[in-house]
């Protein structure tokens, strides 16, 4: 050992009263909602009800009464604007980081120049890295607690099954998921994720269920779809009377579950004395835009055209901009019940995109309320576009978001470059509903055409 | 419209008192320490200074003065135990979202059936899944203090090109980046982002710069490694006067820009009544390692055994439990100067692995002291046993943890089991240094081998 005295091993430290707020996540429900928001009794007219169809086949309705949670069904037919939100599952929002935080998209209203502040829900934060986690939490638990052990479902771009794969195995349960085929194939990642929770994955059209068999054997949907997932995960529920089937998107109690959502923009923008303008959210199954929406229906009937609600859907899947408002069923072999919503028919064949969970044919009966009403504005973005705000988001704010989200923020972005033209300090709330990390293949594709 | 009279679209809430807390992303730095902590002059003995050869090859220390930010080496050349963070370097930090969280681990425990509490150090939950962003912002800033537009660097893994790309465009910067070939090569997600940022990558040995072609000439390192890309990063600055080269590992300054990490926990644990039984990090170039025990070496010095600090490495690079403690190059062509630090000899040929942040043939000179002093246990896993551990983690805490990390939560896992046989209520900290979102090509090949 060299040298002159050597200080003392530092105990020292330059500010005695720098204290940090510790960051630990206390499980403590009670910054987490304590009920839902029921969206169907705070609709301008009834909700269409979901009916069987004259073709003298067995009645999907009553299918779907067996296989699915009791509790579900109750909340679907309650007639109560706040629908309480167990403990349990309180703790459980609380321990995933939720409320999840409002970002103020700083750097990206400097790039475009606008007067507009633009804030972006940040469902991306979760742990499986989209909002669907919400609905997965409350529906594993009600599985639970009625003594399930094996829940079915379908994903679409595999934000659902990821998000039930891993509330299953927190709730001890275990998940059988039929995937889209084509999202299946390109995400190599989140398939590992789904496998390594316990998850047991079917791409769709399958061999595994009667309806996949249909439709490989007919040639019909072979890229696979949500819809064809549907079909399937019903089927092999019909087929496994011990499991039971949930839904990620489209039913009342899955948006009335991202009503958190919703209810905690209220609370973070009413914090920095904020009213909101817009807001806007991506449109598949509904379920994050009525979570986000839902809250604000009060205001949206009392301000009308002084609260723009928007929803941006894919321009492969253009359901609200082009589609019809009708019955129709959810899947194209017909063995959901006949529901009314804005749908490009059952046979349409859905391009192949990297925007999986904006990818179905028809969608939710609740949201299409709210555009047969005029409540909601909608937009259509092609898969370009929706990467370069991809793109741009990741540049400016440094985050990467879900291909879906980037519907929602191009959409804010376009508002915001109008608000340039008009000066309009608009005040425009985005959800950004997931992470695009395990959906990586859609943005190499996109730098492969030369981003 | 059909029916009864509707309930008014309600703005009714069942708790008018519910009044979560706002997490808006403040940008307030007061949540961020005030000073880095600096090692070096808290090392037990003085750290052997890097050198020259005698091979009368031009100064290799010239060199490194000429092509370095100003800030660092007066960092590295103080003899201060805080080094004052500068406040634009604290408001990023805090815009990231630090404080990280610190996460009590109950279901691992629950599931290892230990007397032991597990704590994780959350860094993967910063933007770009590493801990990595601390000392790229901290550099950026320098670079962009002095005038630079231009920094140079190198990566193992990718977490800390990744870190400097996006630290790059906070700053107004470029970033060149050369990258361990074979890591490049299995992650094409990470390499997509670090592009979308605006990062010009070179899979590292390249034809791009004098060190890379003799490397290929030669066919030595041909799958490349850190070592590789740290002279390459090296002799590219040396071709271009106008850039400055940076690293993310190894000195002083890096490992003092991470003691926000060990100084995070101390107030964390503090918060909690809890005393720390067992520090422990992964170690590749040290810089998480040292930032989470650097603020605990007078504690250490106290406690003597009563605490422990365990450094995790990777078997195929097994240099603190396998390497010896001298005077090497950090690259194998030799144009950096000689550190004293443990080695594996710079002739080494690192096996292919997925644990790409950990692999070199050389390390720190402050963790090399720590070790030769006696103050850090090592231990060293293979990769079968990194991904099995990912796997616990994912299955029972829902956390999807990078490589590198695996070997920290490995080695918190072995003392847990440890203690249920002795009966003894540790408390264990382990740093979560990254997320494996950008890493799940290692995870799946893990997955086909059976797991």
């Amino acid at each position: 050992m060299s040298g002159g005295p050597r200080p003392a091993p530092g105990a020292r430290t330059p500010d005695p009263d720098w204290n940090p707020t510790p960051v630990v996540p206390s499980g403590a429900p009670d910054d987490v909602p304590e009920a839902w928001f029921n969206l169907v009794p705070n609709l301008p007219v009834p909700l269409p009800p979901a009916r069987d169809g004259d073709d003298g086949q067995p009645s999907r309705l009553a299918l779907q009464r067996r296989i699915r949670l009791a509790a579900v069904q109750e909340q679907d037919a309650s007639t109560e604007s706040f629908l309480p939100i167990p403990q349990r599952v309180r703790e459980e929002l609380a321990a995933i980081g939720r409320p999840t935080p409002l970002l103020r998209a700083r750097a990206l209203e400097a790039h475009l120049r606008t007067p507009a502040r633009i804030y972006l829900k940040r469902e991306d934060v979760l742990p499986t890295g989209s909002f669907k986690l919400n609905s997965a939490i409350a529906q594993a638990y009600f599985a639970a607690q009625q003594g399930v052990r094996t829940l079915v479902t379908e994903t679409g771009a595999g934000q659902w099954g990821h998000a039930v794969a891993w509330a299953a195995r927190l709730f001890g349960l275990h998940a059988v998921i039929f995937w889209a085929g084509v999202s299946a194939r390109q995400k190599l990642g989140r398939h590992t994720v789904i496998k390594l929770l316990g998850g047991e994955v079917y791409p769709s059209p399958s061999e595994r269920t009667q309806v996949g068999k249909a439709l490989l054997r007919d040639g019909r949907h072979l890229l696979g779809s949500l819809g064809t997932a549907i079909g399937e995960a019903i089927s092999y529920a019909q087929d496994h009377p011990e499991t039971r089937y949930i839904s990620g998107s489209n039913l009342p109690h899955v948006l009335a579950h991202q009503s958190v959502i919703g209810q905690e923009v209220k609370a973070q923008l009413a914090a920095l004395g904020e009213t909101p303008d817009t807001l806007i959210a991506c449109v598949g199954g509904g379920s994050n835009l009525g979570g986000l929406m839902g809250p604000y229906l009060a205001d949206k009937a009392e301000r009308g055209d002084g609260l723009t609600l928007i929803g941006a859907e894919s321009a492969s899947a253009p359901r609200l901009t082009r589609g019809e408002w009708r019955y129709d069923h959810a899947d194209p072999e017909g063995i959901t019940p006949l529901t009314k919503s804005y749908t490009l028919g059952r046979d349409y064949e859905l391009p192949e995109t990297h925007v999986g969970g904006l990818r179905q044919h028809s969608g939710s009966a609740v949201v299409g309320v709210l555009r047969s009403q005029g409540l909601i504005d909608a937009v259509a973005y092609d898969e370009a576009e929706a990467f370069e705000t991809g793109s741009l988001m990741l540049r400016h704010e440094g985050v990467l978001i879900a291909p879906e989200s980037c519907h929602a923020v191009r959409a804010a972005v376009d508002r915001a470059i109008e608000a340039r033209r008009t000066g309009r300090a608009e005040t425009i709330v985005a959800c950004v509903s997931g992470n695009g990390a395990l959906d990586l293949e859609g943005y190499t594709a996109h730098l492969g055409d030369g981003a």
